[in-house]
């Protein structure tokens, strides 16, 4: 009658460390009480990936407590149960009949129990960066006697720096990655559709590599002639032509967390400004990459990136990539000329190098790294070319 | 060195049909303008399916203009002219010193644009629903002139009753999943890796049916047993086992219309229990279904299902599903009892008759939906059987 806790992906001592280091943060910030409600967050302090963040769902952490609670919709407590290092009596289900409810929903639930708890005295910090206005409103209205403090990177933060059980999934996911964008070259041919294309890097990303599945799929974008100045959209709905070019950017994902890798496709010879642009930006690759050690900045590795393509006569004007692990993009580092993060030992990062020049014309290229003692470690692995079909 | 407008998956007047449906609830709203920050929102009433929402965007409608304004990230600009109807002047970049920068965000470019438009002088509606805290309180702190209306679920509640061009893509979407749980039948097998299951799965719904492809993943939900009572998990990492029962979601996609259907494979001779759920089950789907007509509610629906399973002796605790089209679920109309939604032609459904009875015992089985003029027709065709591995 009780579901199993499931083979979990981390040992107990890699989610106390986590929360050791959130509650250190929160000492700081003069919190007893944390209120995470960003899914990437509960997933990377309680090893929770069920998809249910559709609904309002907090994990309550607490100085005076070795495990937080997890409040979610009753239906998705066994998968809590389940997924999580959570000891049973951590997770709290709220009843369906805050679900589509326009007069409460889970959040109140949430309040609920932080006044029975009787968390609410002392300061409370809330992770507002997903939380919607409402929501915040009402913590506000119906906790009038809590300090409310804005912790919404905190957890973030910590997540930036992985641990080597961490940094082993990338690297299984960066395989899987690279076993998608080998796999592209494979099967983009002109007159295939490219649905079919995808169908075939899907199945090879959930196959996964190394022995190693995919446990997840990330997003795909596709970008053929004549859209190759865009950069988010998916595949279209029509053929590979002649004489087009393809940009790809997927992912691989292990237990969530994910690298990423693009490569440009040329379906007959590539023209000369591609090929220019190409060179230039391998150039601008490596000498990214050699900036990277622990002490350099963010922006130092992007200025590097900037300075080399420009003696092409080239420029970029989006970033140069953002901290990658849960989830892809973790939003809170930016590698641009500005950003003066100091790189230490296991930060990954997506080195995106997506150059999307004109209206019309674009190229992609990245890899996913991660800072070591010394330099970078490059997770992906595939070729540094243009995939001339 | 501009790029070209994509084939279109509406014609024109379908956008201004759905944008008049919007203009004249700001009228009686007594709004001139409306933010539409909920990325399905823009999609419905542009075209526009860039996966770009990680960072801000918003379309602004005025009751004085035809065409709204679209305002994006300057990178995603070009998949805003290809995708959309709108008039290249009516897509509005803003630079990548917003994006990453702890100061001002792509709202505030929002917020300058209805400033420059002269646009916040009566009233303003703003869809708050996704809308985080602090872009709303930027809103109101930067435009103290407006006066706000929560327009959280204005479109949304449009979107609920589909054209029949999107009754269409609904079709295509349906075959799609069923063609999806068919190939489930097919590689669910002892000893096979969940994970190489799926890839065959996705590879379906990518390749399509009826020589229409998808043009998108949704989640897949696999729960296998011992998680059959989860509800929200994906595949694990492991391999199918004899005497194992796997529960499985999924849906197929056309241009974002999302058609859902959920079915129980049992790998070996399915319990007596899951053998009268089954049957209580798909009773209770016929007594939904011959409910469903133009003036009936949603709570009509839910209350036939809930009667019928109760005469098995069994009950489901969760809804009896909600309303489906745009990525999936609609989040306004719930099939549940007190849910006094009118049913009206062309509103579809994902009737979700998922039952996650214990911890460690749940049931899946579904069907998506359109109500007619007279009644149900069910567009997901899968047998309505435990498929018996």
């Amino acid at each position: 009658m009780t579901v199993s806790k499931g083979l979990q992906v981390f040992p107990r001592t890699e989610y106390l460390r986590r929360l050791a280091a959130v509650k250190a943060e929160m000492v700081k910030r003069d919190i007893e009480t944390l209120v995470v409600t960003f899914d990437r967050s509960i997933n990377y302090l309680t090893g929770y990936t069920a998809r249910s963040a559709y609904v309002p769902q907090a994990l309550v952490v607490s100085v005076h407590e070795e495990e937080p609670s997890l409040i979610l919709r009753l239906m998705d407590v066994p998968a809590g149960i389940h997924l999580t290092f959570l000891g049973r009596n951590k997770i709290i289900g709220y009843p369906e009949s805050f679900v589509g409810n326009p007069e409460k929903d889970g959040y109140d639930a949430v309040i609920d129990f932080l006044q029975e708890a009787k968390l609410t005295d002392r300061g409370v910090g809330l992770e507002m960066g997903q939380l919607p206005a409402r929501a915040a409103e009402n913590f506000k209205k119906r906790l009038p006697g809590a300090r409310f403090v804005d912790c919404t990177h905190v957890v973030t933060w910590i997540r930036v720096i992985k641990s080597d059980l961490e940094i082993a999934l990338m690297k299984e996911a960066a395989a899987i990655a690279d076993a998608g964008m080998l796999r592209a070259a494979e099967v983009i041919r002109p007159g295939v559709h490219e649905a079919d294309a995808v169908a075939e890097i899907l199945s090879t990303l959930a196959r996964g590599a190394n022995g190693k599945r995919g446990t997840g799929i990330a997003n795909i974008f596709m970008c053929s002639s004549p859209r190759t100045g865009t950069s988010h959209i998916i595949w279209s709905d029509d053929i590979f032509r002649q004489g087009s070019q393809v940009n790809l950017e997927l992912g691989g994902v292990r237990h969530t967390y994910t690298a990423a890798v693009m490569r440009t496709f040329s379906i007959g010879k590539p023209s000369d400004r591609l090929r220019r642009l190409h060179e230039a930006e391998v150039q601008g690759l490596e000498a990214a990459l050699e900036k990277v050690r622990p002490g350099a900045t963010c922006s130092d590795v992007a200025e590097a990136f900037n300075r080399t393509i420009g003696k092409s006569g080239f420029q970029k004007e989006s970033r140069c990539g953002y901290g990658i692990g849960i989830d892809w993009n973790e939003a809170v580092t930016s590698l641009k000329e500005g950003d003066m993060t100091v790189l230490r030992p296991n930060m990954t990062f997506h080195l995106m190098l997506g150059n999307w020049i004109d209206e019309d014309f674009g190229y992609v290229l990245s890899e996913t790294f991660r800072v070591t003692d010394s330099g970078a470690d490059v997770l992906t692995r595939v070729p540094r070319q243009i995939f001339e079909i």
